[in-house]
C-alpha cells in the first residue's frame, strides 16, 4: 500500500476531474458528508456513512458500499489534521431528469486542508447573524445532506464580516432550524432543545453524537419547534458540526445571550474523543 | 475556424471533464440552459441568455459574457438537429458555502443528442400523470434555471411507463406550477392562463416565447394560482419547452381533457419558426 500524496479518488482512481456529464454536475444529483480527519483518522465515520446510506435509500440510488469506501480510504493519504469530503452521485445517463436505467454511481473520496477559525471562538464564544435567505419546506429532501445547497451560498454570501463566525437559518415558516453549516443545541435549563429537521434542515452528526452523551448523563433532549424569541431567552445557544466540534453563542446580532454550563462539558467530550478539529485537539 | 467534432468546451476549451473542487458539483451552485439546435442553430438564443442573465443576478454572480458564450458557438460543433446545454457554475475556491472572494466563474457549453418522442404525442397529444413530489417555496430560487434540481430528479423517478410523457408538478401549497421539465399553459376560453413562478417553478422560454405571440394576437394572458380542478374544467392543457415545443394534454391520470383550440395554432408558430425538435422541422 504506497501511498503517493493521492488526495482525491474517483471510482477509487486518482483523479482531479469528474465528467461534465456527471448527474452531480448537471443537477446536483447526489449526496455528500463532510468528515474531520483526526490522528490521521476519520472521526465519525460510521455514523458519516449511516446518513450517506439513508441519503441513498431516499434519493433512489443503491446503497453505498462500505468496502469500497474503506478501499479508497487505505489508498488516499490522510493528513493528520483534515477534511474528507466523500461525496455519491447518480452518475452519467439518463434523459433529461430521468434517472438512468443502467444506474453507475459516482464515487468521490477527497481530501481538504483543516479550516483555520480563531482559537476564542472556542473559548469566548462566536458572534452570529440571523439570515435573510430561509429554509424551503421539503420533506422530500430534509434531513439527508444532498447535493442541493444554494439556500446555504446564498445564505453565506449574505455578510462578509470576518468576526461574524455563522448565520442562522429560519425557514419559510420562521422556525429556526440551524446555522449556514452547523445545528444548533439550544439549552432549555432542565432540558436541551434541538430543531425538527422532518420540513427542513440537515441531520447533524455531531449533533446527534452530542445528545446522545447528554441523554447518557440523563439529560433530556427534545426536537422542538423553536423561534428566535426561544433562543434569546434560553440558557445559551450551541453550534455543532464535524469539523468545529461545538461553539458557544456569545451574541446575536450583538444582543448578548446566556452562555450555557454545559458548552464547556460538551467540548471537553469533544476533545477528549478528538473528534473535531479544534483547540486542545489540533497542534498549534 | 477548423471544427474537429468538439462537443464540449469548458471556459472556451476543448473538454469532457470539470474539477472535483467545482462548486457546480459541490453544492450545486450554477445555473444550465437547454437550448434547441435547429438547421445548426441554437434557437432563442437571446432569451436564453437573458434568463442565465437574472439567474447570475440572483446567484450573485457576475454577468455572463455573452462574447465568450459567441466565442464558444463559433467553435463548438453545432448538430443540425441537437440541443446545446451552457452552463455556469461558481468556479473553484470558497471556504465552505462561503462564496470566494476572486471569483472565476466556470463556463461549459455541450452538445447533446435530441431527444427522441413518438410523434404521436404532438399530433394525438400526450398522457400525463400527478407526481408525488412537492415543489419548495422557495422565491429566492424561483423563476431561474439554477442546479439545484433534485425535486425534479424525485418526481421524474415516480414513474417508468413509457407511455407517460410527463409528471405535473404542484407546490407545497398545492397550486399546479410546471410539469417536471415543461412549463404549463392553460386554456381557459376567453384567455390563457399560466401558473405564477413567484414562489417555486422555472419561467420558461418557450412558453413566454408563445405567451408573446398570442397576447400580439389579442389573446389575453394571466398569471395565475392554479389548483387540478382547473386543469380538468378548463378548454385544454399544453405543455411546453424548448426541446419539445408544445404537447397538448389528453389525459390526466386517464382522466380526458378537453383539446385546446389553440393547440394546433401554437405548435404551428413553433414549427414555422423553426424553434423546437419536432415532426414537421427535424427530418424523420
Amino acid at each position: 500500500m504506497s501511498r503517493r500524496d493521492i488526495d482525491c479518488l474517483v471510482d477509487g482512481r486518482p483523479a482531479a476531474s469528474i465528467a461534465v456529464a456527471d448527474r452531480g454536475l448537471a443537477y446536483g444529483d447526489g449526496l455528500f458528508e463532510t468528515i474531520a480527519v483526526v490522528d490521521g483518522q476519520p472521526r465519525l465515520l460510521p455514523a458519516h456513512l449511516q446518513r450517506l446510506q439513508r441519503g441513498c435509500q431516499r434519493l433512489g440510488l443503491p446503497p453505498s458500499d462500505q468496502d469500497e469506501w474503506q478501499s479508497d480510504l487505505d489508498q488516499i493519504d490522510l493528513p493528520c489534521y483534515g477534511v474528507l469530503r466523500l461525496s455519491v452521485t447518480r452518475g452519467v445517463g439518463g434523459q433529461g431528469y430521468a434517472p438512468p436505467t443502467s444506474l453507475r454511481c459516482t464515487r468521490i473520496a477527497r481530501i481538504l486542508p483543516a479550516p483555520r477559525r480563531p482559537s476564542e471562538w472556542w473559548r469566548d464564544g462566536i458572534d452570529v447573524r440571523w439570515c435573510d435567505t430561509r429554509l424551503a419546506i421539503q420533506p422530500a429532501l430534509a434531513g439527508i445532506k444532498h447535493l442541493n445547497r444554494l439556500e446555504q451560498v446564498l445564505a453565506r454570501a449574505e455578510w462578509q464580516d470576518s468576526t461574524i463566525a455563522e448565520g442562522l437559518m429560519r425557514s419559510t415558516r420562521e422556525e429556526v432550524i440551524e446555522a449556514t453549516s452547523c445545528n444548533i443545541i439550544v439549552d432549555a435549563g432542565d432540558r436541551l432543545l434541538i430543531p425538527d429537521t422532518r420540513a427542513c434542515g440537515v441531520d447533524g452528526i455531531m449533533q446527534q453524537w452530542l445528545i446522545s452523551r447528554a441523554q447518557s448523563s440523563g439529560i433530556a433532549v427534545e426536537r422542538a419547534a423553536l423561534n428566535a424569541e426561544a433562543l434569546m431567552t434560553s440558557d445559551g445557544v450551541m453550534l455543532t458540526n464535524s469539523l468545529i466540534g461545538l461553539w458557544s453563542v456569545r451574541r446575536i446580532e450583538r444582543s448578548p445571550l446566556r452562555r450555557s454550563a454545559r458548552a464547556q462539558w460538551l467540548q471537553a467530550l469533544i476533545a477528549d474523543h478528538r473528534l473535531a478539529l479544534m483547540p486542545g485537539v489540533m497542534a498549534q
